[in-house]
């Protein structure tokens, strides 16, 4: 099969072996997949990667052993494929599962290619009614999601989603759905027209943030600078979610003023995809503004050179 | 009247000004007063602050100009003196208020005096059930109940408290009356035989604690290694109470490992009396056996050099 390899960079093969499911496992053909920051992160050397990458697609199950209903149906897969047997597992947190592989990101190959596999359990067939393009964004989606998995945000609260890349405006728009009185922070004003048109208050000005002024920082962008500002909007009491990784090894901290400020700082990753695909189901999410680019997978390497060209939205690549 | 100064070292003062009350307070005589940790870094130059250190108390209200219902009651007090104005002190945070003072530590003359001045609301009257020596317990008590106001530690959840300083054993005693599974990490076998007494599981043995094995930690050391502890010991979506200011201007954190594991960091510091109080009343919390030295407020000096000791639990000032 077709498949885009990352191997001290990136390069398609015309003739990867197709994958051979293991018991529980379904094949799945790829229809499309999304080009994330994370893939970006692995040509980067992220995780040692080698191998396939992509976790983010929409596929028609082909395979499905003892599962043959699942056969020919349209479906978003969940990307950590657990052990379901160790204690996290059985404490009902398989994304954090120590035995689990990630498809696309931590030994398992993933979605830039003709066919994947992942455990039936990982498989969430789609209605009708949400489309390919949209169904690409599921599982990002639902990391926006898990914001709200983790944190009660009310409708009387003040928030901030800082961050306009793909993940920010996903992150802005689950935030507005709380009724909360959202500002979204970013640098470009294309991309918060976005949100704007979504009815979203936004800013380029950070400066006009007041100290101290927010409930709840929803920090997307894995900056010092971001986190920076987030720290110093939040509220004494108040939360700070963490949404995206940071480059480097460690930033430094102040922890004495986070006891006296009694801030909360939660880190948020992955989500549930049910919430997700409701909301495009719904049309409650506007996505398709978020789409700037589409590729074939013959175009993967150009695909995703456009991808890391600064202020590129999300890149679809289609099989 | 007779006070314990800071103002480059430690000095007694036999003609110290006695405080005028402004509108709103009360003037307490102080009859005893515990050395907190924070009054030692006081004395190192915490804060820059100047003047009479001390907030953890109990005195009887002398003074009390439109509450003379309070006249001769005996009282633990909140150290925080907000506004009461403010946005902070109208959405109920007055420990967080921009404009507190605060006894002993900020702007606010403290308890190693004869007499203090506090704000008849920060005046809670005790019960006869609650001893002196019980009453001085109060304000760290309040603290350790805080971890309660802000994280629901459950009957089933796995806990562990870092530390086995004065603070630490206040927390771990707090703690262990939600019946979760607890254990309490310190380095010195005498200081944990308290907890041990009360029926709390207690280790020397850091090492012990498995990896990812607990649920919530309460880290009370202030140290780099015993947050390097919590965050070994904490389970992915755990959550880490930070319950201790810490040395030094940041520690280098991790971030992008948070948001992986996600993983939840609670500053804490203040909490509420009326808790504490209940607990010293219904003998819930053993502080008796905190209680390490005595001295009068004459021998103040002494009284600190006992406290700064390594290793030295609750010195006690009597007035």
């Amino acid at each position: 099969m077709r498949a885009l390899i990352i191997d001290n960079g990136l390069c398609l093969e015309m003739s990867y072996p197709t994958p051979t499911p293991l018991q529980g496992e379904a094949v799945v053909r790829v229809l499309q997949a999304g080009i994330c920051n994370t893939d970006l992160e692995l040509l980067r050397g992220y995780h040692s990667f080698k191998g396939v990458p992509g976790h983010e697609f929409v596929g028609v199950v082909e395979q499905a052993v003892g599962h043959e209903e699942l056969i020919g149906r349209r479906v978003a897969g969940e990307i950590n494929a657990a052990c379901g047997v160790c204690e996290t597992c059985r404490a009902n947190r398989p994304t954090h599962c120590p035995q689990r592989t990630t498809l696309g990101i931590m030994r398992r190959d993933g979605a830039f290619a003709d066919y994947l596999l992942l455990p039936f359990e990982n498989l969430h067939p789609l209605p009708a009614s949400v489309s390919d393009d949209q169904a690409v964004f599921v599982e990002p989606l639902a990391a926006a999601c898990e914001i709200l998995e983790q944190v009660n945000i009310r409708p009387t609260d003040r928030v901030a989603v800082i961050g306009d890349g793909k993940l920010g405006l996903l992150c802005a728009q689950v935030v507005a759905l709380t009724g909360c009185q959202l500002i979204a922070v970013g640098r470009h004003a294309d991309k918060l027209d976005i949100l704007d048109r979504c009815g979203i208050t936004t800013t380029t000005d950070a400066a006009s943030i007041a100290a101290e002024s927010i409930d709840v920082v929803v920090e997307v962008t894995g900056t010092p600078s971001g986190f920076a500002l987030a720290r110093r909007s939040v509220r004494p009491r108040g939360t700070i979610v963490l949404k995206s990784t940071y480059h480097g090894e460690a930033l430094p901290i102040n922890l004495t003023d986070i006891v006296v400020d009694e801030i909360t700082l939660v880190g948020s990753r992955c989500g549930p995809f049910e919430p997700a695909i409701r909301l495009l189901a719904n049309k409650q999410v506007d996505v398709a503004s978020l789409i700037q680019a589409r590729y074939s997978l013959n175009d993967g390497v150009a695909a995703f050179e456009r991808a890391a060209q600064k202020g590129t939205l999300k890149v679809i690549v289609e099989m």
